[in-house]
Protein backbone atom coordinates (compact mmCIF):
# COMPACT_ATOMS: atom_id res chain seq x y z
CA UNK A 1 0.00 0.00 0.00
CA UNK A 2 2.53 2.78 -1.02
CA UNK A 3 0.03 4.89 -1.95
CA UNK A 4 -1.81 4.84 1.38
CA UNK A 5 -1.84 8.32 3.04
CA UNK A 6 0.01 9.57 6.16
CA UNK A 7 -1.82 11.69 8.98
CA UNK A 8 -0.14 13.26 11.61
CA UNK A 9 -2.17 13.75 14.69
CA UNK A 10 -1.02 15.88 17.68
CA UNK A 11 -2.55 18.49 20.59
CA UNK A 12 -2.20 20.74 23.63
CA UNK A 13 -4.06 18.58 25.65
CA UNK A 14 -1.33 15.43 26.05
CA UNK A 15 -1.70 11.72 24.48
CA UNK A 16 -4.46 10.68 26.81
CA UNK A 17 -7.09 13.36 26.03
CA UNK A 18 -10.57 12.39 24.85
CA UNK A 19 -9.98 15.29 21.80
CA UNK A 20 -6.86 13.11 20.40
CA UNK A 21 -8.82 9.47 20.71
CA UNK A 22 -11.84 10.98 18.54
CA UNK A 23 -9.84 12.35 16.05
CA UNK A 24 -7.60 9.12 15.71
CA UNK A 25 -11.57 7.03 15.11
CA UNK A 26 -12.10 9.91 12.28
CA UNK A 27 -7.93 9.97 10.79
CA UNK A 28 -8.51 6.27 10.45
CA UNK A 29 -10.44 6.22 7.93
CA UNK A 30 -8.03 8.06 5.44
CA UNK A 31 -5.05 6.21 6.00
CA UNK A 32 -2.58 5.50 8.58
CA UNK A 33 -2.13 7.41 11.46
CA UNK A 34 0.85 8.81 13.68
CA UNK A 35 0.19 10.84 16.92
CA UNK A 36 2.73 12.52 18.82
CA UNK A 37 1.74 14.11 21.24
CA UNK A 38 2.62 15.76 24.85
CA UNK A 39 2.98 13.23 27.68
CA UNK A 40 0.90 16.19 29.71
CA UNK A 41 -1.71 19.01 28.92
CA UNK A 42 0.37 22.10 27.52
CA UNK A 43 -2.97 24.22 27.17
CA UNK A 44 -1.91 28.17 26.61
CA UNK A 45 1.57 27.39 24.95
CA UNK A 46 0.81 29.15 21.98
CA UNK A 47 3.88 28.27 19.52
CA UNK A 48 6.43 28.11 22.40
CA UNK A 49 9.60 25.41 21.86
CA UNK A 50 12.05 23.96 24.20
CA UNK A 51 15.41 24.92 23.91
CA UNK A 52 16.81 24.76 27.50
CA UNK A 53 16.05 21.50 28.28
CA UNK A 54 16.25 17.76 26.79
CA UNK A 55 12.99 15.79 25.92
CA UNK A 56 12.02 12.12 26.13
CA UNK A 57 10.12 10.29 23.36
CA UNK A 58 9.01 7.27 24.01
CA UNK A 59 6.09 4.91 22.09
CA UNK A 60 3.24 4.29 23.62
CA UNK A 61 1.43 1.94 21.43
CA UNK A 62 1.57 0.62 17.77
CA UNK A 63 -1.20 -1.58 16.15
CA UNK A 64 -2.07 -1.99 12.49
CA UNK A 65 -2.34 1.75 10.95
CA UNK A 66 -1.40 3.23 14.23
CA UNK A 67 1.67 4.51 16.09
CA UNK A 68 1.00 6.88 19.45
CA UNK A 69 4.02 8.73 20.72
CA UNK A 70 4.35 10.68 24.05
CA UNK A 71 6.51 13.17 24.04
CA UNK A 72 7.81 15.84 27.02
CA UNK A 73 7.85 19.14 24.75
CA UNK A 74 5.75 21.85 23.91
CA UNK A 75 2.81 21.04 21.19
CA UNK A 76 5.41 22.74 18.76
CA UNK A 77 8.20 20.59 20.09
CA UNK A 78 6.30 17.58 19.19
CA UNK A 79 5.46 18.84 15.15
CA UNK A 80 9.54 19.47 14.79
CA UNK A 81 9.89 16.23 16.52
CA UNK A 82 7.43 13.99 14.27
CA UNK A 83 8.98 15.90 10.87
CA UNK A 84 12.02 16.58 11.64
CA UNK A 85 13.27 12.90 13.54
CA UNK A 86 10.26 10.60 12.82
CA UNK A 87 9.01 10.77 10.03
CA UNK A 88 12.00 12.46 8.12
CA UNK A 89 12.01 10.16 5.12
CA UNK A 90 7.94 9.77 5.20
CA UNK A 91 5.70 11.96 3.36
CA UNK A 92 3.20 13.78 5.32
CA UNK A 93 -0.75 13.81 3.83
CA UNK A 94 -1.84 16.15 6.66
CA UNK A 95 -1.98 17.52 10.01
CA UNK A 96 -4.54 17.68 12.49
CA UNK A 97 -4.31 19.12 16.13
CA UNK A 98 -6.82 18.87 18.29
CA UNK A 99 -9.89 18.19 19.50
CA UNK A 100 -9.25 20.76 21.83
CA UNK A 101 -11.19 21.44 25.08
CA UNK A 102 -11.92 25.37 24.36
CA UNK A 103 -12.45 27.78 21.94
CA UNK A 104 -9.44 29.05 19.54
CA UNK A 105 -10.91 31.31 17.78
CA UNK A 106 -10.42 35.24 17.66
CA UNK A 107 -7.36 36.24 19.30
CA UNK A 108 -7.45 33.18 21.09
CA UNK A 109 -5.49 31.58 18.01
CA UNK A 110 -2.03 34.07 19.16
CA UNK A 111 -1.84 32.08 22.65
CA UNK A 112 -3.13 28.33 21.75
CA UNK A 113 -1.09 25.23 21.90
CA UNK A 114 -3.32 23.33 19.25
CA UNK A 115 -3.11 26.45 17.03
CA UNK A 116 0.44 26.60 17.55
CA UNK A 117 1.08 22.71 16.58
CA UNK A 118 -1.37 23.70 13.18
CA UNK A 119 0.28 26.27 12.21
CA UNK A 120 3.94 24.53 12.55
CA UNK A 121 2.70 21.70 10.67
CA UNK A 122 1.94 24.23 7.82
CA UNK A 123 5.69 24.61 7.74
CA UNK A 124 6.55 21.44 6.66
CA UNK A 125 4.52 21.42 2.91
CA UNK A 126 1.50 20.01 4.25
CA UNK A 127 -2.13 20.84 5.13
CA UNK A 128 -2.99 21.39 8.34
CA UNK A 129 -6.04 21.96 11.00
CA UNK A 130 -6.72 22.53 14.43
CA UNK A 131 -9.89 21.77 15.49
CA UNK A 132 -11.57 23.19 19.37
CA UNK A 133 -14.90 23.23 20.63
CA UNK A 134 -15.87 25.82 22.17
CA UNK A 135 -16.57 23.73 25.52
CA UNK A 136 -13.90 23.31 28.56
CA UNK A 137 -15.41 20.68 30.36
CA UNK A 138 -13.92 16.96 30.51
CA UNK A 139 -16.87 15.73 29.18
CA UNK A 140 -17.12 17.99 25.89
CA UNK A 141 -19.47 16.60 23.26
CA UNK A 142 -17.22 16.14 20.26
CA UNK A 143 -19.40 14.82 17.66
CA UNK A 144 -19.67 17.52 15.51
CA UNK A 145 -16.34 18.04 15.56
CA UNK A 146 -16.02 14.51 14.62
CA UNK A 147 -18.57 14.90 11.38
CA UNK A 148 -17.51 18.22 10.14
CA UNK A 149 -14.10 16.97 10.91
CA UNK A 150 -14.08 14.29 8.67
CA UNK A 151 -16.43 16.42 5.95
CA UNK A 152 -12.97 19.42 6.34
CA UNK A 153 -10.65 16.44 5.88
CA UNK A 154 -12.16 14.86 3.30
CA UNK A 155 -12.53 18.20 1.03
CA UNK A 156 -8.74 19.14 1.85
CA UNK A 157 -7.64 15.41 0.75
CA UNK A 158 -9.73 15.04 -2.47
CA UNK A 159 -9.58 18.77 -3.50
CA UNK A 160 -5.66 18.76 -3.33
CA UNK A 161 -6.28 22.27 -1.57
CA UNK A 162 -3.28 24.24 -2.49
CA UNK A 163 -0.56 24.81 0.46
CA UNK A 164 0.74 26.50 2.07
CA UNK A 165 -2.60 25.78 4.26
CA UNK A 166 -3.80 26.03 7.49
CA UNK A 167 -6.90 25.74 8.91
CA UNK A 168 -8.23 27.29 12.51
CA UNK A 169 -11.51 25.09 12.97
CA UNK A 170 -14.01 25.93 16.17
CA UNK A 171 -17.18 24.55 17.18
CA UNK A 172 -19.68 25.94 19.49
CA UNK A 173 -20.89 24.00 22.21
CA UNK A 174 -24.05 22.58 20.67
CA UNK A 175 -25.36 19.04 19.84
CA UNK A 176 -24.00 18.34 15.99
CA UNK A 177 -27.62 17.81 14.80
CA UNK A 178 -28.07 21.77 15.29
CA UNK A 179 -24.79 22.87 14.14
CA UNK A 180 -25.74 24.61 10.54
CA UNK A 181 -22.42 23.83 8.43
CA UNK A 182 -19.37 25.88 7.38
CA UNK A 183 -18.21 29.16 7.54
CA UNK A 184 -14.89 30.50 6.30
CA UNK A 185 -14.29 33.44 7.79
CA UNK A 186 -11.94 35.86 9.72
CA UNK A 187 -10.30 36.03 12.85
CA UNK A 188 -11.94 38.53 14.99
CA UNK A 189 -10.70 41.76 16.19
CA UNK A 190 -10.13 41.57 20.33
CA UNK A 191 -8.34 40.63 22.91
CA UNK A 192 -8.36 39.54 26.79
CA UNK A 193 -8.97 41.52 30.22
CA UNK A 194 -7.56 39.04 33.17
CA UNK A 195 -8.24 39.02 36.89
CA UNK A 196 -5.68 37.64 39.58
CA UNK A 197 -7.04 35.54 41.69
CA UNK A 198 -5.57 36.21 44.60
CA UNK A 199 -4.79 34.28 48.11
CA UNK A 200 -2.22 32.60 50.44
CA UNK A 201 -0.34 29.09 50.27
CA UNK A 202 -0.21 27.08 53.29
CA UNK A 203 2.94 28.99 54.30
CA UNK A 204 1.24 32.26 54.19
CA UNK A 205 3.40 33.69 50.75
CA UNK A 206 0.53 35.17 48.17
CA UNK A 207 0.50 33.96 44.73
CA UNK A 208 -1.72 35.16 42.26
CA UNK A 209 -3.60 32.77 39.62
CA UNK A 210 -4.34 34.21 35.97
CA UNK A 211 -8.52 34.27 34.95
CA UNK A 212 -9.76 36.83 32.51
CA UNK A 213 -12.39 37.03 30.23
CA UNK A 214 -12.72 37.91 26.06
CA UNK A 215 -13.27 41.12 25.08
CA UNK A 216 -14.91 41.21 21.13
CA UNK A 217 -14.07 44.51 19.25
CA UNK A 218 -16.15 44.30 16.82
CA UNK A 219 -19.03 42.22 17.88
CA UNK A 220 -21.69 43.27 15.13
CA UNK A 221 -19.29 42.47 12.22
CA UNK A 222 -20.74 39.06 10.44
CA UNK A 223 -17.78 37.75 8.67
CA UNK A 224 -15.90 36.98 11.85
CA UNK A 225 -15.48 33.77 13.85
CA UNK A 226 -16.91 34.57 16.72
CA UNK A 227 -19.91 35.59 15.24
CA UNK A 228 -20.37 32.40 12.79
CA UNK A 229 -19.94 30.55 15.91
CA UNK A 230 -22.68 32.58 17.63
CA UNK A 231 -24.92 31.61 14.89
CA UNK A 232 -24.35 27.95 15.42
CA UNK A 233 -21.56 27.61 12.38
CA UNK A 234 -18.69 25.62 12.15
CA UNK A 235 -16.33 28.63 12.11
CA UNK A 236 -13.44 27.64 9.47
CA UNK A 237 -10.36 30.63 8.99
CA UNK A 238 -7.28 30.40 7.06
CA UNK A 239 -4.45 30.95 9.08
CA UNK A 240 -1.03 32.76 7.53
CA UNK A 241 1.78 33.48 9.39
CA UNK A 242 2.74 37.27 8.33
CA UNK A 243 2.63 39.59 11.54
CA UNK A 244 3.54 42.40 9.19
CA UNK A 245 1.14 45.58 9.92
CA UNK A 246 1.49 46.42 5.84
CA UNK A 247 -1.05 49.23 6.05
CA UNK A 248 1.58 51.45 8.48
CA UNK A 249 4.54 50.47 6.76
CA UNK A 250 4.48 53.78 4.16
CA UNK A 251 3.86 55.89 7.55
CA UNK A 252 6.43 54.17 9.94
CA UNK A 253 9.41 54.84 6.98
CA UNK A 254 8.28 58.38 7.18
CA UNK A 255 8.23 58.72 10.48
CA UNK A 256 11.72 56.72 10.80
CA UNK A 257 13.38 59.07 8.47
CA UNK B 1 4.97 65.46 38.74
CA UNK B 2 1.55 64.26 37.06
CA UNK B 3 2.51 64.16 33.71
CA UNK B 4 5.48 62.53 34.29
CA UNK B 5 5.59 59.34 31.62
CA UNK B 6 5.57 56.02 33.03
CA UNK B 7 7.27 53.54 30.88
CA UNK B 8 7.04 49.88 31.14
CA UNK B 9 9.66 47.24 30.86
CA UNK B 10 10.00 43.25 30.06
CA UNK B 11 11.58 40.79 28.73
CA UNK B 12 12.39 36.93 28.46
CA UNK B 13 15.72 36.68 29.79
CA UNK B 14 14.80 37.12 32.88
CA UNK B 15 14.59 40.64 35.43
CA UNK B 16 18.60 40.13 36.41
CA UNK B 17 19.29 39.84 32.49
CA UNK B 18 21.67 42.88 31.17
CA UNK B 19 19.30 43.72 28.50
CA UNK B 20 16.67 44.93 30.97
CA UNK B 21 18.91 46.83 32.49
CA UNK B 22 19.95 48.23 29.45
CA UNK B 23 16.85 49.06 28.85
CA UNK B 24 16.18 50.36 32.25
CA UNK B 25 19.29 52.81 31.60
CA UNK B 26 17.55 54.51 28.25
CA UNK B 27 14.07 54.27 29.37
CA UNK B 28 14.79 56.13 32.97
CA UNK B 29 15.36 59.67 30.73
CA UNK B 30 11.71 59.49 28.79
CA UNK B 31 10.28 58.65 32.66
CA UNK B 32 9.39 56.65 35.91
CA UNK B 33 10.04 52.93 34.94
CA UNK B 34 8.58 50.06 36.23
CA UNK B 35 10.07 46.72 35.02
CA UNK B 36 8.05 43.26 36.03
CA UNK B 37 10.08 40.45 34.44
CA UNK B 38 10.58 36.73 34.81
CA UNK B 39 12.51 35.30 37.63
CA UNK B 40 13.79 32.97 35.43
CA UNK B 41 15.18 32.84 31.59
CA UNK B 42 12.14 32.06 29.19
CA UNK B 43 13.32 32.07 25.55
CA UNK B 44 11.00 30.64 23.02
CA UNK B 45 8.00 31.31 25.10
CA UNK B 46 6.04 32.88 22.20
CA UNK B 47 2.31 34.29 23.31
CA UNK B 48 2.33 30.96 25.91
CA UNK B 49 0.23 31.98 29.92
CA UNK B 50 -0.06 30.46 32.29
CA UNK B 51 -3.57 28.90 33.61
CA UNK B 52 -2.31 25.27 34.78
CA UNK B 53 -0.52 27.19 38.47
CA UNK B 54 0.02 29.98 40.69
CA UNK B 55 2.19 32.43 40.13
CA UNK B 56 4.61 34.52 42.85
CA UNK B 57 5.27 38.33 42.15
CA UNK B 58 8.14 39.74 44.68
CA UNK B 59 9.42 43.19 44.21
CA UNK B 60 13.48 43.39 43.74
CA UNK B 61 14.69 46.79 43.46
CA UNK B 62 12.74 50.14 44.75
CA UNK B 63 14.10 53.52 44.16
CA UNK B 64 13.36 57.12 43.18
CA UNK B 65 11.69 56.96 39.72
CA UNK B 66 12.39 53.03 38.47
CA UNK B 67 10.39 49.68 40.59
CA UNK B 68 11.24 46.60 39.83
CA UNK B 69 9.49 42.90 40.17
CA UNK B 70 10.30 39.40 39.42
CA UNK B 71 7.41 37.22 38.56
CA UNK B 72 6.93 33.35 38.03
CA UNK B 73 5.39 33.84 34.74
CA UNK B 74 6.05 33.74 31.17
CA UNK B 75 6.76 37.13 29.57
CA UNK B 76 2.96 37.57 28.59
CA UNK B 77 2.02 36.53 32.51
CA UNK B 78 4.20 39.56 32.72
CA UNK B 79 2.46 42.13 30.63
CA UNK B 80 -0.88 40.64 32.43
CA UNK B 81 0.31 40.84 35.76
CA UNK B 82 1.88 44.52 35.14
CA UNK B 83 -1.46 46.05 33.43
CA UNK B 84 -4.64 43.89 34.82
CA UNK B 85 -2.95 44.26 38.58
CA UNK B 86 0.06 46.04 39.58
CA UNK B 87 -0.47 49.14 37.08
CA UNK B 88 -4.22 48.81 36.57
CA UNK B 89 -4.95 52.27 37.87
CA UNK B 90 -1.86 54.16 35.84
CA UNK B 91 -1.52 55.26 32.19
CA UNK B 92 1.46 53.48 30.55
CA UNK B 93 2.94 55.91 28.02
CA UNK B 94 5.04 52.93 26.61
CA UNK B 95 6.30 49.21 26.75
CA UNK B 96 9.45 47.96 26.42
CA UNK B 97 10.35 44.25 26.01
CA UNK B 98 14.33 43.17 25.51
CA UNK B 99 17.01 44.07 25.30
CA UNK B 100 16.96 40.03 23.45
CA UNK B 101 19.99 37.98 23.19
CA UNK B 102 18.93 36.78 20.17
CA UNK B 103 17.02 37.38 16.88
CA UNK B 104 13.56 38.01 16.31
CA UNK B 105 13.11 38.65 12.69
CA UNK B 106 11.56 36.91 10.18
CA UNK B 107 8.96 34.15 11.19
CA UNK B 108 10.97 34.13 14.63
CA UNK B 109 8.18 36.65 15.76
CA UNK B 110 5.63 33.44 16.69
CA UNK B 111 8.20 31.80 18.91
CA UNK B 112 9.63 34.98 20.56
CA UNK B 113 8.87 35.24 24.14
CA UNK B 114 10.69 38.80 23.63
CA UNK B 115 7.79 39.57 21.05
CA UNK B 116 4.73 37.92 22.89
CA UNK B 117 5.68 40.27 25.58
CA UNK B 118 5.41 43.33 23.66
CA UNK B 119 2.84 42.20 21.74
CA UNK B 120 0.64 41.44 24.84
CA UNK B 121 1.61 45.05 25.58
CA UNK B 122 -0.01 46.48 22.09
CA UNK B 123 -3.27 44.79 23.68
CA UNK B 124 -3.39 47.64 26.42
CA UNK B 125 -3.48 50.85 24.45
CA UNK B 126 -0.13 52.13 24.53
CA UNK B 127 2.75 51.53 21.94
CA UNK B 128 5.12 48.84 22.39
CA UNK B 129 8.24 47.54 21.04
CA UNK B 130 10.77 44.49 21.31
CA UNK B 131 14.65 45.10 20.61
CA UNK B 132 16.14 42.46 19.86
CA UNK B 133 20.21 41.97 19.31
CA UNK B 134 21.67 38.81 16.63
CA UNK B 135 23.84 38.18 19.16
CA UNK B 136 23.20 34.85 21.54
CA UNK B 137 26.45 35.66 23.69
CA UNK B 138 25.88 36.60 26.99
CA UNK B 139 28.35 40.06 26.75
CA UNK B 140 26.54 40.73 23.47
CA UNK B 141 27.09 44.54 22.53
CA UNK B 142 24.08 46.63 23.38
CA UNK B 143 25.24 49.57 22.35
CA UNK B 144 23.89 49.68 19.03
CA UNK B 145 20.10 48.76 20.61
CA UNK B 146 20.46 51.75 23.17
CA UNK B 147 21.10 54.34 20.92
CA UNK B 148 18.72 53.39 18.46
CA UNK B 149 16.45 52.16 21.02
CA UNK B 150 16.50 55.87 22.45
CA UNK B 151 16.00 57.11 18.76
CA UNK B 152 12.76 55.06 18.34
CA UNK B 153 11.05 55.50 22.29
CA UNK B 154 11.77 59.24 20.84
CA UNK B 155 10.21 59.83 18.18
CA UNK B 156 7.08 57.40 18.81
CA UNK B 157 6.30 59.83 22.15
CA UNK B 158 7.37 62.88 20.47
CA UNK B 159 4.85 62.16 17.39
CA UNK B 160 2.55 60.05 19.35
CA UNK B 161 1.74 57.68 17.01
CA UNK B 162 -1.52 55.64 16.72
CA UNK B 163 -2.36 52.64 18.76
CA UNK B 164 -2.19 50.20 18.19
CA UNK B 165 1.24 50.19 17.33
CA UNK B 166 3.59 47.48 17.87
CA UNK B 167 7.07 47.37 16.15
CA UNK B 168 9.58 44.44 15.88
CA UNK B 169 12.72 46.08 16.24
CA UNK B 170 16.15 43.81 15.18
CA UNK B 171 19.71 44.75 15.25
CA UNK B 172 22.59 42.65 13.60
CA UNK B 173 25.71 41.89 15.46
CA UNK B 174 28.24 44.61 14.43
CA UNK B 175 29.30 47.80 16.18
CA UNK B 176 26.74 51.01 16.90
CA UNK B 177 29.46 53.35 15.19
CA UNK B 178 28.95 50.59 11.58
CA UNK B 179 24.82 50.90 11.66
CA UNK B 180 23.49 52.52 8.51
CA UNK B 181 20.26 53.31 10.46
CA UNK B 182 16.53 52.52 10.93
CA UNK B 183 15.03 50.98 7.83
CA UNK B 184 11.08 50.34 8.24
CA UNK B 185 10.20 46.77 6.55
CA UNK B 186 8.38 44.17 6.49
CA UNK B 187 8.80 40.34 7.77
CA UNK B 188 10.48 37.69 5.95
CA UNK B 189 9.21 34.70 4.60
CA UNK B 190 11.21 31.26 5.75
CA UNK B 191 10.73 28.67 8.41
CA UNK B 192 13.23 26.66 11.03
CA UNK B 193 14.27 22.97 10.14
CA UNK B 194 15.59 21.06 13.29
CA UNK B 195 17.88 18.65 13.75
CA UNK B 196 17.87 16.77 17.37
CA UNK B 197 21.15 16.40 19.55
CA UNK B 198 20.36 12.82 20.66
CA UNK B 199 22.35 11.38 23.87
CA UNK B 200 21.59 9.18 26.60
CA UNK B 201 20.93 10.22 29.78
CA UNK B 202 23.27 9.35 32.90
CA UNK B 203 20.95 5.57 33.61
CA UNK B 204 21.09 5.10 30.24
CA UNK B 205 17.79 6.56 28.86
CA UNK B 206 17.72 8.69 25.39
CA UNK B 207 16.87 12.38 25.01
CA UNK B 208 16.64 14.87 22.77
CA UNK B 209 17.86 17.99 22.44
CA UNK B 210 16.57 20.80 19.76
CA UNK B 211 18.72 22.14 17.46
CA UNK B 212 17.72 23.84 14.00
CA UNK B 213 18.60 26.49 11.41
CA UNK B 214 16.77 29.14 9.82
CA UNK B 215 15.53 29.20 6.00
CA UNK B 216 15.23 32.07 4.70
CA UNK B 217 12.56 31.53 1.58
CA UNK B 218 12.85 34.64 0.21
CA UNK B 219 16.96 35.83 0.08
CA UNK B 220 16.39 37.93 -2.79
CA UNK B 221 13.60 40.28 -1.67
CA UNK B 222 14.75 43.94 -0.31
CA UNK B 223 11.67 45.04 1.36
CA UNK B 224 12.73 42.50 4.32
CA UNK B 225 14.12 42.31 7.89
CA UNK B 226 16.38 39.88 7.16
CA UNK B 227 17.97 41.76 4.27
CA UNK B 228 17.74 44.74 5.80
CA UNK B 229 20.14 43.54 8.99
CA UNK B 230 22.32 41.88 6.52
CA UNK B 231 23.13 45.45 4.95
CA UNK B 232 23.81 46.42 8.29
CA UNK B 233 20.70 48.29 9.38
CA UNK B 234 18.13 48.65 12.09
CA UNK B 235 15.20 46.47 10.71
CA UNK B 236 11.72 47.86 12.29
CA UNK B 237 8.64 45.84 11.50
CA UNK B 238 5.38 46.91 12.38
CA UNK B 239 3.28 44.10 14.28
CA UNK B 240 -0.47 43.23 13.91
CA UNK B 241 -2.07 40.43 15.25
CA UNK B 242 -4.82 39.51 13.04
CA UNK B 243 -3.86 36.24 11.08
CA UNK B 244 -6.24 35.57 8.60
CA UNK B 245 -4.91 34.48 5.21
CA UNK B 246 -7.73 37.41 3.70
CA UNK B 247 -6.70 36.28 0.00
CA UNK B 248 -7.89 32.41 0.55
CA UNK B 249 -11.35 33.31 1.87
CA UNK B 250 -13.33 32.87 -1.33
CA UNK B 251 -11.59 30.25 -2.16
CA UNK B 252 -12.37 28.57 0.70
CA UNK B 253 -16.01 29.72 1.17
CA UNK B 254 -15.60 27.90 -2.47
CA UNK B 255 -14.21 24.54 -1.31
CA UNK B 256 -16.38 24.36 1.45
CA UNK B 257 -19.67 24.88 0.30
Amino acid sequence: MKNERLIFLTNDDGYRSRGIAALIEVARQFGRVVVLAPEEPQSGMSQAFTMSRPLFLRKVREEEGLEVYAFTGTPVDCVKMAFDHLLCDRKVDLVISGINHGSNSAVNVLYSGTMGAAIEGSFYGCPSIGISVDDHSPDADFEGAMRYGEQIIRTILERNLPTPLCLNVNLPAIPADQLKGIRVCRQTAGYWRERFIRHEDPRGREYFWLTGEYVNSEPEAEDTDEWAMKQGYVAVVPVQVDMTDHRRLAELTEAFE
